[in-house]
């Protein structure tokens, strides 16, 4: 009988998934707490298998997992540690999503399409889950998305620090969004380095089969450019764009962004002399591969 | 017993609630059906009660109520409306909503808030609705705040059309995008004018106690300038981007939307001479108090 | 990090909605708390904005607001309020409804129908609230509309001790429901006023357009007559009674209710002469234009 | 594959549960239609199993039982025979419950108890029910206890139709409430034999230990009394109430219900001599042996 | 207002129904704890009334409750149980259900059959139970029939401590399952009992109207036979076993038993003198009545 | 307003997830249908793009998807395809799975594990699934993990139908089980053999760092082993099964299995002579790789 009675009493344990051990370490190194001891495993036929091997009754639980590439092993196995957790009788089940993968598939843009950021959601939610902790989402709109309380945190101190340590002088530098969609970010970026004016990169393409044109709005001529975004991806976007600005006369260009997901080619785009530095934060684990060459640099700071 | 046989076979009907009945009137019409008879009345109280006065046993039902203002009180009559039609043992219900109160509250922008266009999606599934039909919802990604399905129906071709009507050539045209916020919106707006050129305002506050500096990325000089935005509601910010437009050297400046809130002072502001017309839809109710003079226009088209 | 770690442990904290504030006052003062602090307001267009301006993570929160007129507009403040909390990470969430709006549509009365009573149970527990606080619910089944903890709280002792105070000899007394519905309700007051004997107005309808005849079960001759009700709205039904009451000699007529939503002609009737007193609580809030002269009183005491 | 195409096209089906397969068979002949093949059988232990033995993968299921004595026993013989339907892919089940188990208990009347009409309700529409019809249910509001369709059918007709076949004058008649709880019925019941007057059987106890008091509100003197309530379960209340109302001069007692429960010892006490006849309905099977003697008759009419 | 403010802190309290309150009374013993109060009553319709008899405002309610035969009874009793606490305000509601009716009916072994073991863990969790505690399961797989947490708890040591005491020699047994569904369970009883050898029982039908056939695969030849089920219902699979078992050799037949449902005509077959004794447990009461003669014994010993 | 309108009238459609489309492609044609169009594509991240490019508003939509490896990858396709059909209004999906990854995580084996495949159902349940058709669960009891309809499809006869092809003499049959785990399964195999007499492989390990040693339950010297078990992963069980049935004088022996995993090293294991043949079923796709030599035969039948 004395298996159910709780001996936890609303403890705090955290417990790290396999996407990003590093920053799971930061984290808990940050709480003044050890990771749990957690055995999760693939199978031979890459089933995944999680075992809790400390107790949880009673606990307040956090699982840190990046549902980064790739995304569907990480969300499953998020989502077992999840039910793992439940079945265990956790009290309070909190998964700490510092980089939410899907997150773009936020909507529908053409007919018949799934929104596959509602649905990781869901299924977060269905699983067990009762909190979320998330970084820079996509779009502020997918924190309603989930009905559990969600934190949303910024790393754009993080970045800003960073830059700070720079020395550019505010009178040169110019924010740029690298596409229409993302005036909105790049402006609150922009307002805190001493409200920096903005320009965007504006892409079209003229009919089928006419290549696309790169339009600049506003003026950097001469000016330091710092790219913002809240991810970069295959680094195709804001290579152009970069390569528009180098154009429009801009004396550097700088790319930062929150989720460094860097799939091929973004690292061969990014270390081909367009950028001044690359400025990313550690959402996403922080290949040593990616470690690329010559007027680049990487801010491996805690998501805190 | 026979009352529970049903007899209507999937039948498709249409009710009105009381937001917009001109618009349901349009639109059945258009579906060549007559309004179903519906009986809507406000006790001394306040509170609202709804009778359907003919049989949805086995029917399609589809309730066309958009939640303009007085919010409140719509949404709560199409929950009623929706309680109704389910507990009558409707086949499937159809909101039909022009236009969707609390869109802008669609995210958290500072902490301890609501997300109340979340919260208004959930008490719509709840009350028992199995699909929505919506128009130019204000973020896209309210879409994935339902898990029942939504019809997403834009009404830019019913302005686009109108636009053509008159004759501007392409070559003065730009479009203007009222804030950061909304270029995505205006940027795919130029696409359907011959790829016109975009332009911004950017609304800063230096300070506390500063006043607000309105600040225009692109050129307007000479031009004709359409901004766009998804709903006019007091108007303020459409109003000051226009004086500005005409500052920079616009030749005329048209406001257009599609979800015309108009709450006061909008109608002061839109008929004080800075537009050349304004450009609208009939999502919500077009009030004959609110046909302003000279310089403008109303193009009270169905949402079909 | 830390935002996500919970300080307050298990705190109570009590917000007001502004639907009836100075019995929140009351409460919380009652409660030696002070009330938290909240912003609602309402935007230009009506729609409703709520920010907590306190933590309440971790919180047993409770939520006072009666859904009194303006019904649709209290009831969606209390909504979003809930939403609010939830989307904080409150711990535990009751609402405490001092009058529960829309509590008279409990059942369908003929086809097709809403049962908004249920409805809006549903709506305040898919908004997120954990427990319900009523008081004098229309029907004592309305508790049942909730799968969530409901407490009943009843306000007749409130009345009863006031009647107490006008020392009236229990030979004298007789109970009278206003109508046939409420007998069970009226039986149970004359059992603590000393088991006095009980009347019963039943009025009556002698087909169309023929005048409704009002009929007394029971004997009121030379007795003050207490009429009981939980809640007098347009006082209709109460005044038609009591005008029976003195044609059947009753020497006094008392009015008591416990939920005094008192839409007009309310005043008009209740003022007009009949009753000795009108004896209320302060479920709803008592306006000043409302302290009706002569022959009257009010009860104002706090529903504890 | 070919065993998941639905080749039952909506076909209607009834089946009936073992609670009062009688009922179920004239409700079928009613409809022109069979009894589906069930299999519904109690193993050694108690426990009930279930087979369809036809299929209903795309049908409109009906399930016929009366949740009657042995309460529990019906109730999950019904629950299984839902969760059987739904595992075999109907299209819709409606459970048809004549009689409604738990009614009385549709909310608490002290702390700490359950609400088990409510508990029922959720049950049903756990295990997969799609609508309810049921009759007479005890209180109105019960039909909100589902956010499924009830269909709510009323037996007063046949009751009336018989009573009127008695042609007792109409100046004749008193109708009587047994308890202050049924006055709202009798009321209108009353209406419906030209208007007839009301009497109440008020039941009070003064103090512990002190013998009850039964009291009537009204007159009955040289009048055909007719007791109406919706169930008589023990018979105990309505006796009593019959020998009052003979004590006060009523020429003859008649008893109505729709529901005859009939819980020993309600035979010994309708067959008493008390009552001119005891009308009821088949909601509940009619067992032979409580066919009981002279001053009595049974109305065993379909609920139709 | 006081009566909502919690003063019970996460207190435990236990509460047992009326299947098996011997066994309750001994785990409350083992506890340390008193019974908490409650009135369990049942109407004369058989209708359950449960009224819980002291505050469980906060707590962590253990309600203790077989759903042993008869089943359907003591199944409804726990739900209304399980109601009452959560209207009640209860914190945590564990249910422990030292044995699990229905556990049999854990899939559909022929088309349109309800699986009874998932609908009665729907129904549990409906009514509001945050936990389950249970014994022997009859599948481990019932287990995920709950998304709540189940404490699976394993009788077999209780029953193994017992044989020790035997002192029989470990190459003298064999352990034998009754069938061959139950193969694994027999084996991980022989594990723990010095790896003893295996047998299996394989009970074979020619074609209709043929006797069936018992087949020993394994051999017992001079042993002692134990034979292990996790239940015995009417005993007929175990006695037809055993009268195997000695025509095969078998030195001395033992039979082993979680759940001794014993329905009739269980005793007779035990006590037949097939068994030298019969070891089970008091998840089910054990009854004065099955305390048979002869070459049997029982073992009372708690689930702990 | 016309994209509403339902034109599809429960049209049939059918769709193939790409986990094995050969299959897929054979259902459609079997049952007369061409496969629905649908964009199925990964993005450089991983991510899963679904876009359906067919109507399927108001279908009856199939999905047929094997949740075989990789496991994650095509359950996410899955569910992304469930959703897509969902937000597109279709009327009913069916997934059609016919091998279920994580089958075997049906329970829990020690604590704190997950129990995935519940957890599986709920995503399928939680995603829109409306129905499920699957082949050969690993468990029965897994059917009851869904509250939506299972159809539950076995293949045992397109085996037993290729074995018949074989003309091995009944009496020379002997069905052996890998473990003792799967005896039911091998009897029910065994029944439509003639009857054939059955063996078990029951593995021991005797302590720690104590090679486990294979024991034969049963005889099969002189005789055609049939080895049976519902999949085949790494062949490590089925393959030392076989080495000990050539030790204790099997003839030849056969595996068959419904779902063919293969794991490496599954197909060395295979085709190292151990077998005469292996019998399997493409539930999984048949990799050409898989066509190992010698000794063994493949049997692609569809699952109908």
């Amino acid at each position: 009988m004395e298996t159910s009675v709780n001996r936890n009493g609303g403890k705090l344990k955290v417990f790290s998934g396999t996407a990003n051990p590093a920053l799971s370490q930061e984290i808990a190194w940050y709480m003044g707490l050890e990771l749990g001891k957690i055995n999760i495993k693939r199978f031979a036929d890459g089933e995944i298998y999680v075992q809790l091997q400390e107790s949880v009754r009673g606990c307040d639980v956090y699982l840190v997992q990046s549902t980064c590439p790739p995304a569907n092993e990480n969300l499953m196995e998020l989502l077992i540690m999840v039910d793992a957790c439940r079945r265990a009788s956790a009290k309070n089940i909190t998964v700490v999503i510092p980089y939410f993968g899907y997150a773009r598939a936020d909507r529908k843009t053409q007919g018949r399409e799934s929104i596959a950021a509602k649905l990781v959601a869901n299924l977060i939610t269905e699983a067990g889950a009762n909190r979320v902790l998330a970084c820079d989402l996509h779009s502020g709109q997918s924190m309603g998305y989930f009905d559990i309380p969600v934190d949303h945190v910024h790393c754009q101190s993080v970045i800003l620090d960073y830059l700070a340590s720079k020395t550019i002088s505010s009178d040169d530098l110019v924010v740029v969004s690298p596409d229409v969609g993302g005036v909105a970010r790049a402006r609150s970026f922009a307002k805190k380095l001493s409200d920096a004016p903005l320009a965007i990169v504006d892409k079209r393409r003229h009919g089928h089969n006419v290549a696309e044109v790169m339009n600049l709005i506003g003026d950097v001529k001469g000016k330091v450019a710092v790219m913002v975004d809240d991810m970069i991806d295959t680094a195709g976007t804001i290579a152009k764009g970069a390569a528009l600005l180098h154009q429009e006369g801009a004396r550097e260009v700088y790319a930062c962004c929150s989720h460094a997901v860097f799939s091929p080619p973004a690292i061969d785009r990014l270390s081909s002399g367009l950028f001044q530095e690359v400025i990313i934060t550690n959402t996403l684990p922080v290949a040593e591969k990616n470690y690329f060459p010559a007027h680049s640099s990487l801010c491996g700071q805690s998501v805190g």
